[in-house]
């Protein structure tokens, strides 16, 4: 029971820190998109504003790794920092280093922006690169996570590898080629990587003590097929829900500071070049 | 025999929903492509008529999928919106759900088309994007449709999946990058998707009754290969008459309007500039 | 015997063929490149030629399918147009229908070349993405020629396979954005394509009458593929020298006619410029 | 124990090879990136000095290549040039010439770069070509490393064809459109394939005279994946600690030779435009 707890717990913290990080993003991009589009009425200082949030954003990420790093080891049936038991011959909780390594990225990610915000010289788009980097790896690590385990358990990690294999090229062509449509289907993989990962934890370690799913049964992995596609619209509407929400709260914002050049804007002319402009 | 006519019916519809489609589409990039080269002399409102096109997409998109996800529940041997059958202890009719939640996709997909068509604030190139995501979605489900099936039936569907995600990989190329031939290609693609549906039809729940083809036989895969390509002969061929046609019709409209300043058109140099802006 | 010999030159012919294609189109580009870079002391009318050159490929490409298709259906063992052997109730030669159904899409090709050439009023490209469509047919149909046979015998159609998927997606880059460097490497795996059809012959059907290769042998396979490095470094040493004898070719011919000019080019700015407007 | 000296001995060499290449050719990209950053100030005669690198690049290529092929074909038990054993009738020692065949296309390389040095009328994207070329061969060779051989040695051996595979489609993308952080994460790539050479070394070839890892143990592949990660890990620290020392150096160089001016460049704008331009 302890060890179901444990194993439920190590998949619902990175699917929490996923589902938020993808929540902020889509937010973040919402904003950016809807003060572009209207910015040369009313220039707010958004310009430093983004700039504070990437340092802001840095520290987060890096605080989540450490976090997630330091429950991996020292909970109960944790390795504590060891990785192979001379004792009895065989190596300790390698899923727990597995989960340990693939914080790891993403804390360095966290570095790389906090670095590119203090030392200018640095190319500014290397956090994003380090940031698809640290995807390739977690995707790479749950593709190898499954060695010798049940059927079942194989396709829901083998489904995680591919949201995340997914989520890392589009922030490698995200990176090559900015585009405001990308980072936001990229945030909406984010949610359906999170609300998967609490998937899994419910399917492979009921919370009620209950037994697994039954493993070689064809019809469970037809289901969890739907279930896959299910949640990714859930996603897409969670995205869609908040770009409706901040794109009314910018404009009403705008209404109330400056509400008479706003109407003026809105020829399609102008915005067709503003999305194409980020 | 009545379960062979449901699963023969479950294939003939979206096969002749993504045959229309792949005509409709077809027709329409070929239009504005012969539009666009003659528009220097006689500009016809193509543009506005162009823009009422989405609209009405977005509306028969949207029906398509109703009438789709209507159908797969409420058939005598459907599953009537229940999803797990308490009483025996298992999920009911998945096959039927797998189609319903593809339906549902393309259905977002309309959706998106009507939105971007009202409100101007949404990015202009978001429909093609929602179009290659139920693609991508599409040939996620039917690579994982076959669980526990033939080897003459998993065949089939993944020939269906391959088809289903070269589409979504030329639209989304698309929706980076706009160009007609490559539309046109994609069209193409739609049109041996929806034959190859009517195609595993045939194969799997044969309508004179007799038994489906021998699983076993390598012989039949041999068949089924070659005949795939000839499906997509035919489907360059379809494409290939309606370019003929498309592009003779415009001309001998134009010719009847503004007949004479067609041929000083008739510039090598021009056309291929036309051709690039697209 | 006969069989033997019937299949040997199933692999001969096409591999003639692609070796020829191969060796004819680095010429052409090459040509081409050496042509641009020396064009602005001496014009010669290469447009026009290049142009004829166009329609006379569109002819040889339609000659070698529709031989191909004829050699494949009417030899003594072949298939003489029927499908499907009523009778004996199974297909009749089906890997004679593969060959033709290749043939047949390069022969598309080729009609689609000459169209492009007579009806200026068709997108310029065009032959280009059916060339590279025929090719990701041919790869398609050889990754599923093999259904049932011996380990080696799938390997080295899985080499093949390899080889015409790489052809086809260098051609299809090659088609979003033209590239000298990428159309002759291009070429150079079309010779590899065209040596390792040959090779195939020999390695299934020895010609001096003596057994196939051991199938089950995996030393056998390790060598295959040095085998298969071994015949592209020699494609490329192929393309090598064809690129310095044409180069030299085309210089010494300038010299004979505007000889004082060539000298005033030789500056390395002027060159990198014409290789980026290739 | 003289054949498990020469299996370590032939991944050590490569291993040393590949991370010395990824060593130098991080410490250009950055010289590049810090001199171009401040070229407005104080132009070096950088071109000139990269241009004659090119020369020195080609030449340890081809003397890396030989040493290799030589030493793979001479070492005691090697083949000594001869391929077939036609006494006991098998083939002589295949992987020596796998690896002999990998250092061949690294060597003609480094022969297209010392021929575009000579020859300006070659295409100067060549050499970079020819390299992603000779990084896919060698991952098809190691891919194709390993039949009928254990379960641990094919995985260590996919996981090298992985990041051989990774730095070939980078080194291809570089090709297309030049891009320093790229080139950089190239870099980083070529690293960890040297590391992960000595890592099979060991892995698979104990100096200490111990047996290999034991081979169908599932948690010796779960290490593995981590330990590849952390491989990975190490290869960006090093990339950015080069990074670091390579940018001081240059600056601190500046200051004692122009130190007014370069002050005046801090701006981040042009930092940015900088970045773009290469």
């Amino acid at each position: 029971m302890e060890m179901k707890m444990g194993s439920f717990r190590g998949h619902a913290i990175p699917g929490s820190f996923f589902y938020f990080m993808g929540l902020w993003w889509s937010t973040k991009h919402i904003l950016k998109y809807a003060c572009k589009k209207y910015k040369r009425s009313c220039h707010f200082k958004s310009k430093a504003s983004f700039c504070r949030t990437d340092l802001l954003e840095g520290i987060i990420m890096i605080s989540m790794a450490l976090f997630g790093m330091t429950v991996e080891q020292f909970v109960p049936e944790g390795p504590y920092l060891t990785l192979y038991d001379y004792k009895e011959g065989h190596w300790k909780q390698l899923t727990s280093w597995h989960h340990g390594t693939m914080y790891f990225f993403f804390g360095l990610a966290g570095v790389t922006r906090i670095l590119c915000h203090i030392y200018r010289s640095l190319p500014g788009s290397l956090p994003k690169l380090m940031l698809s980097n640290a995807f390739f790896v977690e995707a790479f690590i749950f593709y190898n996570h499954t060695h010798g385990r049940d059927v079942l358990d194989i396709y829901v990690h083998q489904l995680l590898s591919l949201v995340i294999l997914v989520t890392a090229v589009l922030t490698f062509i995200d990176f090559m080629r900015s585009n405001m449509i990308l980072a936001l289907l990229e945030a909406s993989f984010l949610l359906l990587q999170g609300s998967w990962f609490w998937q899994i934890g419910f399917v492979l370690y009921p919370l009620n003590g209950g037994p697994a799913w039954e493993s070689t049964d064809h019809n469970n992995m037809m289901f969890l097929t739907i279930c896959f596609c299910w949640h990714y619209a859930v996603s897409l509407t969670v995205i869609g829900l908040n770009f409706a929400f901040v794109t009314w709260l910018v404009k009403s914002k705008l209404k109330r500071f400056c509400p008479t050049e706003v109407g003026l804007l809105k020829t399609a002319e102008r915005e067709q070049e503003s999305e194409e402009e980020m």
